[in-house]
């Protein structure tokens, strides 16, 4: 009973992320409600998705130039690199706004522990960015990676990847986090803060 | 630091209903990381909805054709007009599958209870329908516009309208909803299913 081009647009819509066919169906009606004009805005917003790829040095995105914004900031130190698993990590981490460095996204992290082809791909390009631009050894790799069973183990992984190739390896602080209170903090939460007492 | 492709998207997608910016950016990242193939079909459902337009007969959405596939059904009795405020409510009735009759769409009621220049158009039209197509008079005319205060004042406005022009002006029951418990229904729905019991 719905208009096919109605349909299409929930039963595509429906399937992205945290979009069910309820929000998709109430965004189809709000769309029809507005301004045909204010429709072509967001349709160019979606194109304009197809000019963002890859940067090929820190595979952050990136669209124009040959490298995204961070790798050519010339205010940045190259010989520390910040290691994440997804965008999103680094614009935390970006927000905080106390990190100079270089990054290199890694890409989301997969059940079992072991790594993708693509990420042993990557790790391939930052040894080679650390023997070229480097002169073979970086100041500091950390290892921005959520402290879970999955990030701990990767974090080993890349330890032992990356063994020789960098002054320290170090991975984020652990502990409460700041205005979390002690008396709701979890078990081992509250254990890593102890073990990591400073 | 986001290519501005990406900061664009955020920005125009942040502002429709219930998507904030983290909801955006999270769509952004998600879409980034699809097949282009499946953007394009992303971006087709999108300029789809412009082929969209409104039935000129009961105002529900249709592409192609001059009417809407429900005005257009021989199955369904035009002696029965149900009022409805929005799309998603006619969506609803038809869900339920026991009412075979046709609707006029009324649009959002604005507060104060007064009716939109738009509002007053479309009656217009269910009067014109009325004489035209039924010889001046309807068989049965369905309010279904919510049990809310709102709701019950555009009714009677409805009431009013209509009167002389259907042989009945009728609500859609009213009380305890299907599988609700009369220990935790609310007063004023209590105090309507009383008063409505047969």
């Amino acid at each position: 009973m719905l208009p096919d081009p109605i349909k299409k647009f929930i039963e595509v819509f429906s399937k992205l992320p945290s979009i069910g066919p309820r929000m998709a169906t109430r965004l189809a009606f709000y769309l029809l409600s507005i301004d045909k004009n204010n429709l072509g805005e967001l349709e160019s917003a979606f194109s304009g998705l197809k000019r963002v790829n890859r940067c090929p040095r820190c595979f952050f995105m990136k669209s124009g130039g040959r490298l995204c914004s961070i790798c050519t900031d010339p205010k940045r130190d190259k010989n520390i690199i910040t290691i994440v698993e997804k965008e999103a990590d680094l614009l935390s981490i970006e927000k905080a706004g106390n990190f100079m460095g270089h990054y290199l996204i890694l890409g989301e992290l997969v059940e079992h522990g072991t790594l993708t082809s693509n990420q042993k791909l990557r790790f391939q390009h930052l040894r080679e960015r650390i023997s070229q631009e480097l002169g073979g050894k970086a100041k500091e790799i950390i290892l921005a990676l959520s402290p879970t069973a999955f990030g701990d183990f990767t974090a080993d992984l890349i330890r032992k990847e990356f063994q020789g190739l960098s002054e320290k390896i170090t991975r984020l602080g652990r502990g409460i986090p700041t205005g979390g209170e002690i008396e709701f903090a979890d078990e081992e939460t509250l254990k890593q803060a102890l073990e990591r007492r400073n």
